[in-house]
């Protein structure tokens, strides 16, 4: 009857099985039976509250695939048995500014798959109708999950930054979410650069998209590359010096920080006088969702990951602690 | 033969009388016989060496309006007499990416009027053709020169932001720039609040174009007043808590800084999670000067200036330092 789940009961505990009553199914809800489910990092800050968000007992998983297994009654655009995605976002107030002119993720109402709420390390979730994303039949449902949360975070950016298929590109940091922006950014049409603090990637990194690699803890190698790019997307979340940063942009490029950083800080004057631009964002819309779908299916691009039972999810979770993971863990549903 | 000039001989000296010869006329050169100069704060800081740029003796002077007196032989787009004006910058080299895309403001190679050479508190002064700004006959030319730098400064931002007519605007500091900022919004159709740590500033600045005003010093209106602009455009060099301002952003918004501050930081979690930017810029393209003097004329756009005879240039400048200029100074040529 209940829902079958792992839960940590307090910060940062392992996960334990865990059986929860969801009540009565959301008129505008579905309730999907979770095949796979994608680990993301935000999994784990959550489970140590690094946010001071969280709320225990705390069932993660926010890269969630399965299948629509009940409609509440005004969701009227899918199936039963269709096969959806669910990622970061759960909800949004459908009727705001944010939400009327197709923002749905920055809606100030929105609820967090994990936040005050149970997500996909479960044998079944729920969300609203309108943030269950059906999935098409060219993208890998085994790999789909880590679209949904790391693959839309670095696919808005090329948005945001009115990037063109002639610009070049720098990736900051190859892991779950670099990788992935690796693809994207090659399919983008674009000239890519992987940046990493692991030289032995290169050549993994070269097989996924980026024509040149750069080591980051180079510091000649980082100033000989002043002035190359149009986007540099940051997708670690550490501190790095900002300046060199802002220094590899071209005039009128655009530094794009994803990675949850606590603060930024640079030197302003070269912002100023290359009339560059700063920015970060979150997910993305189901609208872009659905289109970033749509693009890594006419490319083939998937996530490359790890496949763990989600019995085993306390392994899995230490894979991912320990910066072996390569470069995405899905967990499989074995309840 | 010679030009005559005011020139500060050395860090932070009163100008004196200076002549000099200018050598021949380049061939893509034009001079201009100063009618008007203003006098913006970057003179100031040039005379300072607060950029550690400075070279002496140095002639200030870089919002020039004045009429064509010499062509050289490779400028053909111009006439005798023709009235111009020229800004901050004075060459740049035509061939660059930047410049074959119309930005030519952003040349590495570009020269600007008062760094290494002479600028235009002088009866002539030099610059490329190309830098030498038509001045249409709608626009009031005796008080045009400060279009041409700070003008032209927080023109661009609304260029940069891509803001709709239908844009809530804030700008802050109400001086130099940002009384030209509160004109330029107005006219451009938004909705324009002016944020001012001086109160007695209220009913002009709403003269100018302000629908609200806003005393910077008072927290409460800085909290209350959050996610309410699409745009917040800052003019002061100061450090102000950028917290707050990022907090004033509606999701999707840009916080524009204009002002020569040195050091921007911020917390990253409120840009990242309201999809914001943060961005810089310098004055503008030669096209887009010519796009904002025939708005200007067309909306009767003219800073509010104080005029002094130049060979008062030492009181005026006093006057700009005690900040009490209301709203820029322009100096007209008595030589």
């Amino acid at each position: 009857m209940g829902f079958l789940a792992y839960a940590a009961t307090d910060i940062g505990k392992p996960l334990e099985s865990f059986e929860y009553d969801p009540g009565q199914l959301g008129l505008d809800e579905v309730e999907i039976d979770v095949d796979y489910c994608g680990l993301c990092h935000s999994d784990l800050s959550m489970v140590d509250n690094d946010w001071g968000m969280s709320r225990y007992p705390l069932v993660p998983g926010h890269e969630v695939v399965g299948r629509v297994a009940a409609l509440g009654e005004q969701v009227k655009h899918l199936k039963l048995g269709q096969k959806v995605g669910l990622g970061w976002r759960a909800r949004s107030c459908m009727v705001c500014d944010q939400c009327m002119t197709g923002n749905h993720h920055r809606c100030p109402q929105g609820v967090d798959t994990i936040v005050g709420r149970n997500g996909g390390f479960a044998n079944k979730v729920r969300c609203q109708g309108a943030w269950a994303i059906p999935i098409p039949e060219t993208v890998d449902f085994a790999k789909a999950g880590p679209l949904f949360c790391g693959g839309l975070t670095v696919f808005n950016p090329l948005i945001l930054s009115h990037l063109s298929p002639m610009g070049h590109v720098a990736v900051v940091g190859i892991g779950g979410l670099g990788h992935m922006a690796l693809k994207f950014a090659k399919a983008w049409g674009c000239e890519v650069t992987a940046f990493s603090t692991s030289p032995d990637k290169e050549a993994e990194a070269k097989s996924m998209g980026a024509h040149h690699f750069l080591n980051s803890r180079d510091e000649e190698a980082l100033a000989s590359a002043a002035g190359k790019f149009d986007m540099v997307l940051v997708t670690v979340n550490v501190m790095l010096d900002w300046d060199a940063y802002v220094n590899l942009l071209k005039p009128g490029g655009r530094l794009h920080i994803v990675g949850a950083i606590s603060k930024f800080e640079a030197t302003w004057f070269p912002v100023i006088g290359g009339e560059r631009t700063i920015g970060g964002s979150p997910i993305g819309s189901p609208a872009l969702a659905n289109q970033m779908l749509d693009f890594s299916g006419r490319h083939e691009i998937a996530p490359k990951v790890e496949e763990f039972p989600m019995s085993k999810i306390n392994d899995a979770l230490e894979h991912l602690k320990s910066g072996k993971a390569r470069y995405r863990i899905v967990l499989k549903n074995d309840f």
